[in-house]
């Protein structure tokens, strides 16, 4: 029977993705609660709304009843995540800025886009709804958390979250149409999310604003 | 027709919860609008939005089109409890933190609780997914006015507020699966939350948060 | 082909007041968006919000699949409105408050607010459905936008913004129920809206607030 539990949780790509995506985000979402001071019930709250509030938001975009209403393994697996940060909060001072978060979230975030990736291409919208029905699943659950929380939606100042999402979800659709199986676009979908969202938090990646633009042309006046 | 009208307010289980709450919400709704110095529009856009927003919600988890797009008796009972709540301001300095009014909240969290769960049960989710449609049902109106209040949705704060609802829902899924009827269950249902409700607002109830451990941790430490 | 392509934009009621909504409130949502400094992907964000959000969430209610996700043709329309918006902030201090924009969001609010009351007309929803509806759809990108920048939803503070949409998805109403064509309906409804939103703006519009109601209740106790 355990055996067979593991099987459902893995017995295909999006099944994959989704059960890694969602005790990531659960993590993640209960360590900002966390910060926050929030209570246990406030914390599950986040925890389970930031795992949850991406694909819910996805599955009505493709209008159908949210999977975690309908799937009891789901709701188990966010509450796993939310156990996690709880226990982390107890050996580290700070859970929200640690290492292990960033990577949870980096990991989240790839495996979310993937699963949004495959939901999406099976309701055959078009490449632009892959591409967002993909980033919302991915982004959803941390700017719901956010507003939870009081906070703007980091997304917006840190762009280059969200914009991993585009590229992953991007690459999912080429994969796709040269050819790739499900699995091959899978892989390479988390891969490029993952990465891109390792290297942007390492080296504090961003886009320019327009008021960088402003300050460019500026200068290019004066000369 | 005067009868009829009020055959149809309360002629199932969820028709009299559905009535109940939608007076009691858009109420609650509108004097905290009002205490925020809203005018006459804002106060209904708060009274209402606090009214329908979580039935709405509910209505598209279940993947239908809302009650309240297809029903004009839920607009009447909407702007009843919008009207109830000027009036009350008229009479009363502030009706926000009022005895009538935190009764009238409690009350509408019981009948929203058990509308949802009705809804829910209907439509044949999980034990879970009819415990999360009551509670979304129950405190998404609340959240969604204090978002456009621009404050913090409260539930997360006061944690006995969502917490009512997630036992009363617990407690409609019980008394369903030991064979009480329908009314039986829904009676019970707001019979708890409104009870866990008045208690917890009585007594100042919280549960511990992390930080509580924390202290209670290191004073075992320290012996 | 580009003829072909110009048809699709303007076939139908419907398509003429989408086409013109998406590329109005894309402009408006950007300019809020550099006003606050963001970067660019932030500004795009904001400004396809602005333009998608009012329509998705119609979408959801009438149970469809948002059409942004399924039309290439829409994107295209909401990045143009963005493009719109940098191209204005390189000439103008403040975009965000220059009459362009405050023409724009007022063409935008109008437009919406038809192509929402079409939708709705077809979906067979209340008379209080078209109304809501159309209003969702007006008002309901600004707010998003607004939730994203972090400031509270604009439209309860200066109401007469969404009263205007209530008066034109009203004024769709009266004009199907005297039998007038689809056609003549939307331009009245268009028409009412974006006049009633201009003279709004032009001569500082509000409501009465229950405050001033008091005020002038105790100036006549006080004779």
């Amino acid at each position: 029977m355990g055996l067979d539990f593991v099987t459902v949780l893995f017995d295909s790509p999006f099944a994959v993705m989704n059960t890694i995506g969602l005790i990531a985000f659960a993590l993640v979402g209960s360590a900002k609660a966390i910060r926050e001071e929030f209570d246990l019930f406030g914390i599950t709250v986040v925890g389970l709304a930031m795992a949850f509030a991406g694909g819910a938001t996805r599955d009505l975009l493709v209008n159908r009843v949210p999977l975690v209403l309908q799937s009891p393994v789901e709701v188990s697996l966010g509450l796993l995540g939310v156990g996690l940060a709880v226990a982390l909060s107890v050996v580290l001072r700070s859970p929200e800025n640690h290492p292990i978060t960033l990577v949870a979230d980096a990991i989240g975030l790839a495996a979310f886009t993937t699963a949004g990736a495959i939901v999406a291409t099976e309701a055959t919208v078009s490449v632009f709804g892959v591409v967002v029905i993909g980033t919302i699943n991915a982004v959803g659950g941390g700017a719901f958390a956010d507003i939870l929380l009081d906070r703007s939606p980091f997304i917006l100042f840190d762009d280059f979250y969200a914009s991993c999402a585009v590229l992953g979800g991007s690459a999912y659709w080429i994969m796709g149409s040269v050819g790739a199986t499900g699995s091959t676009a899978a892989g390479v979908c988390a891969a490029v999310t993952v990465v891109a969202r390792l290297v942007a938090v390492t080296y504090s990646w961003n886009l320019p604003t327009v008021q960088t633009l402003g300050v460019l042309s500026e200068r290019m006046d004066d000369q």
